[in-house]
């Protein structure tokens, strides 16, 4: 049987705006914003887009686009008018983008971002590459807390059933002593063969519709099929992988 | 079939860290903390305690204790040494509070009260006084956030299952499309044949377990079996019976 109290702690936090009562300095925070800007970072760090520059506001996204950068930018669940595209997983995996750097802002995701700076580590989490972060997790053994980036700070379905998800598979190798976890899991537990059909009739589907993304939301709950974990270094997201060969070059 | 578009609204919000962004000054907020606060309110008004005085801080209890109040103080689910008594239900329910005004003050529901100040009314929820809750937000048809008082802002189970057990009461009264209140009712339905065995393994239930409190529990648990919607008028807490009284009064 596994001695509880020698696992690793794994947390659920349900908004951004309540990160600071989770104690986010010594934990691996896993920010979750599956629709869709989690979901677009794994499918474009896969891609081959060498850095995901995330800011907070459309003025600084305007700076770095008057410096001729390319510039993802959505508000309300659209792409904003003058940048180059929104939050659509598949503008993220265009060929064109390989070995680019590219910044974003969008409504949920970089406000969480933003909030997880002061995380011992800071990784993006999605369906779609939720094999490789499990194993990610494990293998770093340490209390990671799950943060879902919600809707302008209000708690929302879809995040909280991916970290859900998280809990169930993470169960035997952390200590879940947290009541949001234990309710994420059973939320999962109870719609995991009609995840979608719940989603649609969430406040986000019914916030979307009329954009007209069913196939986005058909890829944001695709699982497994990229293998790459985001990195955010409190200044750009990089594959993790990217990140361990340059803490070799900067020892030698 | 009932027309959603033309019910009032009904919103749960899991923190009293996260009240802004639902909007509480057009709307009933009810404040809940299942264990104890919110049930030992509602045990003391049907009691026939006069007025309950909720303040923040330690030192603002001191300050009524000093000036001869009867003060109830808890904190971490203790009763501070110095008062009168902490937040156990029985305490309310003193013969010798009969017509008093007395001062209390709670680890978490005293803040959740104190966020609520700028709402259209406040109430106190708990399942003792369900039923006459149900009914007297039907009767007032007005827009209705249940406000969790969690534990120091973080979400709680036990406050969740009793809004989810409300969402599911006036599902045809009230329009629900906040995902919160969805989940909070997946939740309820999840667990209503066994809710103080979940309650048992939550992490309020492993914080109190020292303390011997499952006489407590279990009436925090008991089903309308008090009939007061105690009302918090901004400064103190009163039966809403008596409040219309007063109003009655001051037109007179």
């Amino acid at each position: 049987m596994v001695n509880n109290n020698q696992l690793p702690k794994l947390e659920v936090c349900f908004s951004p705006a309540l990160i600071e009562y989770y104690n986010p300095d010594e934990k691996i925070v896993v920010v979750v914003d599956i629709l869709r800007a989690s979901s677009a970072i794994c499918a474009g760090i896969a891609n081959g887009i060498e850095k995901i520059i995330p800011v907070e506001t459309l003025e600084e996204a305007y700076t770095y686009k008057n410096k001729g950068y390319i510039v993802a930018a959505e508000r309300q669940g659209e792409a904003v008018e003058g940048f180059d595209f929104g939050n659509s997983p598949f503008s993220y995996m265009d060929q064109k983008l390989i070995g680019k750097t590219i910044v974003m802002t969008t409504t949920n995701c970089t406000r969480a971002l933003a909030k997880a700076k002061s995380s011992y580590t800071t990784v993006i989490g999605s369906f779609v590459n939720q094999k490789a972060l499990v194993n990610y997790l494990i293998n770093e053994n340490t209390d990671t807390l799950l943060l879902c980036a919600g809707w302008k700070n209000k708690f929302n379905l879809e995040d909280t059933l991916f970290t859900g998800s998280m809990v169930q598979q993470l169960t035997e190798n952390f200590s879940v002593k947290c009541d949001s976890a234990i309710a994420a899991e059973m939320l999962f537990n109870q719609s995991k063969n009609n995840l979608t059909g719940l989603i649609n009739n969430s406040s986000h589907a019914l916030r979307l519709k009329h954009l007209d993304i069913d196939k986005d939301v058909d890829y944001c709950f695709k699982n497994s099929i990229v293998d790459v974990v985001p990195l955010f270094n409190g200044l750009e997201i990089v594959n993790h992988t990217s990140k361990n060969l340059i803490s070799a070059g900067d020892v030698v």
